[in-house]
């Protein structure tokens, strides 16, 4: 009762809000932690501890985070649910950001031809096969079919670099040539969804899909071309500013700046917060950046990955129809990415060529989007939906032992060695 | 028509509120750091021109950040309104974490009398000084006129905190005072607005406030005693886990936890996420901790500041008799508050007293919360609420640049050159 009566004025207060999302906060924080350490202690990737941690206590068993609230008989999405998807949203921007400023532009350009044919390859072959599925599958609309084929196509590449980052590996030739291929990708996605989405309102138009697919690749190459050289003219301006840390507040500008661009002109934040810290990689070697970037990072991670988690409905698993489709599904998306990203990358070895086909294969909240889209737009049904979200969550979760073991053996690059300095301290 | 096509393209993928917020967040951050820029030229606090900026880009100027939308006729806060505020409230957490960082549980116990002293003066005076006024005041009813003397209670110790820290002044005498004053009178505060809200409801229940008292006071003091101890004592543990940065992620488990709990109990987070601080202060000096936490306070903060002037609505203004009412109490605000926290410190020199008087002069969010409550349980009108809300700006705007004044020539202290030599970089 007296403890009752305290909560209540506690939520009365402005904390109202305020208790619950830091409640919630908390929550998340504690079993990501957990559950990374656990995995950590399986010799297992800590990313899957963490997506894990997000089905755990999300709404499909513990419930102690709620997602929707149904206050007037609509469902409605709680106070909560908007901050975590916010913080999963600027999570993986810093997680790309901080992958961007260990990468050089250089380091982009070198692996160009071979990114370019693995986002190609590994695009048609997934889209393909999941049209093709649902085509065939009975019970499912040809505006489906077309559906499908658009999640398969889409790569998170936030899922890899984080395993990536966290073996040191960051630098390694194989993760370049993910981390451009995903650059790539991403506007190849844009384009399949604009034209998928064409379809499903009825007409293709074709300028302004071309029109897109200009200012997409306009904006990619133009900061990659000469972002560099405009940080390197800026710097000393920015230096000579008189507020604190004017070099780290920049680069959050910076970030966030293009992330917001980017998201304009249809491709996701995350390649915008890339593009950053490539700009920004030669002119801040020597500075505090990279070590302020990755606080920021750590803290929100987190929340991008329990996110992930927190997506998936276990209830849909109680129909062996729709098992039995995820199952397929997920199957098809592993093998055509594996194999689609694998062949342009055979002349450089075996080993190299399983390194990128793994590194591709995570769907992540990519894939859920497109779903969510068709959802939206009513071109897809329930179903598929829950196909698709299955099919988005299990990729993200084979893929990172698949990734440990195919990149095993491999030599840390400096990165992590500045990672164990960092961390002297009480250890 | 084209760019209108791509924009609403990409507002439709799940990027929908993704980029409205990201945008959001572009403006605020490179807003709040143009107008903290040119007040450094100016010679005045950055924490004045980031609350300004606040006002500038909100809804009573230029209107770049919606804070609510009325789709079906009724007002509702917009996404990047619930996710500003957010982010607002981990800034001042991670704030009020970061200033805990920097102070031993000692310094806090060495001034314990004389900031009790300082906190219950400066709570009286500034509450009768409320009452008094609003009760003799033409057209306003008691519960009102109870409701402005807990709003002039209140004190946002963040904005001192922020001001003190940037002139590296954090672990002066009078700043140690005016933190342990903060803690208490927030537990000052939490009493008087149970009181007030139970007198608005129609009875007060001793018992209950008695156990809330109870519970808010023995929560500070036994994080205060032990906590330092429990940390000693688990942080051989924590070194020992497998995790990626684990003190830093033990660190941000522990400061969201207490500032859930201090939340649930009544009193406000930051209080929580100080004591947070001040229980890893001793443990933790070596380690790359606080400088992580630095990061994360100098990304967040922003957000925090400039919330405050998002809130302030111009239009009040259009009113001659809230001007003169709102003057009338921003004065008594500010001088009822100063010499009732100055007088406690006279013994140990008139340039303590006054340190301390212009330290606990800012309202802040603090202010506003009790106004928010009042007018939530219908004691309060809208008048009163716009009276408070501009004692509350007007306070956090007039205290930064008298701190400035009153602790002009103190001996910066070693965190500052420490935070001068991580800026080394590109300077």
């Amino acid at each position: 009762m007296i403890v009752f009566a305290t909560q209540a004025l506690a939520f009365f207060l402005s904390t109202g809000n305020h208790a619950r999302i830091l409640i919630a906060l908390f929550i998340i924080l504690v079993a990501a932690k957990l559950m990374a350490e656990l995995f950590e202690r399986l010799r297992q990737p800590a990313v899957v501890g963490e997506i894990l941690a997000g089905i755990i206590i999300g709404p499909s068993a513990l419930g102690l985070i709620h997602l929707t609230s149904t206050p007037d008989g609509i469902a409605s999405p709680t106070t909560e649910a908007t901050v975590i998807e916010a913080l999963a949203e600027i999570g993986v921007i810093f997680l790309l950001f901080t992958v961007g400023l260990e990468t050089r532009p250089s380091d982009i350009f070198k692996v160009g031809r071979t990114a370019t044919m693995v986002a190609v390859m590994g695009a048609l072959l997934p889209f393909f096969a999941g049209w093709g599925l649902l085509w065939m599958w009975p019970g499912h609309s040809s505006i489906e079919a077309v559906f499908m084929g658009a999640a398969m196509v889409a790569t998170s590449v936030g899922i890899t670099a984080r395993v990536l980052s966290g073996m040191g590996l960051i630098s390694a030739e194989a993760s370049r040539i993910i981390l451009a291929a995903a650059v790539i990708d991403d506007v190849i996605g844009l384009l399949v969804l604009a034209v998928v989405s064409s379809l499903a309102k009825g007409g293709v138009d074709y300028l302004d899909i071309a029109i897109t697919a200009g200012m997409a690749i306009g904006f990619t190459v133009l900061m990659i071309a000469f972002g560099s050289r405009a940080v390197n003219i800026i710097r000393r301006p920015v230096a000579a500013l008189r507020i604190n840390h004017s070099l780290f507040m920049f680069s959050l500008v910076l970030c966030f700046g293009l992330a917001a661009v980017a998201n304009l002109i249809g491709i996701a934040g995350i390649i915008g917060a890339f593009l950053a810290g490539v700009m920004l990689s030669e002119a801040t070697d020597e500075t505090p950046l990279h070590h302020q970037a990755q606080a920021l990072t750590e803290f929100t991670t987190p929340f991008f990955l329990v996110n992930i988690g927190l997506q998936l409905k276990l209830s849909i698993f109680l129909s062996s129809q729709i098992v039995i489709l995820s199952i397929v599904v997920t199957v098809l998306a592993v093998l055509t990415k594996f194999i689609g990203c694998a062949i342009p990358v055979l002349k450089a070895g075996r080993r190299r060529a399983i390194q990128v086909g793994v590194g591709m294969v995570p769907r992540g909240e990519v894939g859920i989007v497109v779903a969510q889209l068709g959802l939206a737009m009513q071109a897809v049904g329930a179903s598929v939906y829950g196909v698709v979200l299955v099919m988005a969550v299990a990729t993200t979760l084979i893929a990172p032992p698949l990734i440990k073991l195919a990149f095993a053996g491999e030599q840390a690059t400096e990165q992590s060695e500045l990672d164990r300095e960092f961390e002297y301290g009480i250890r």
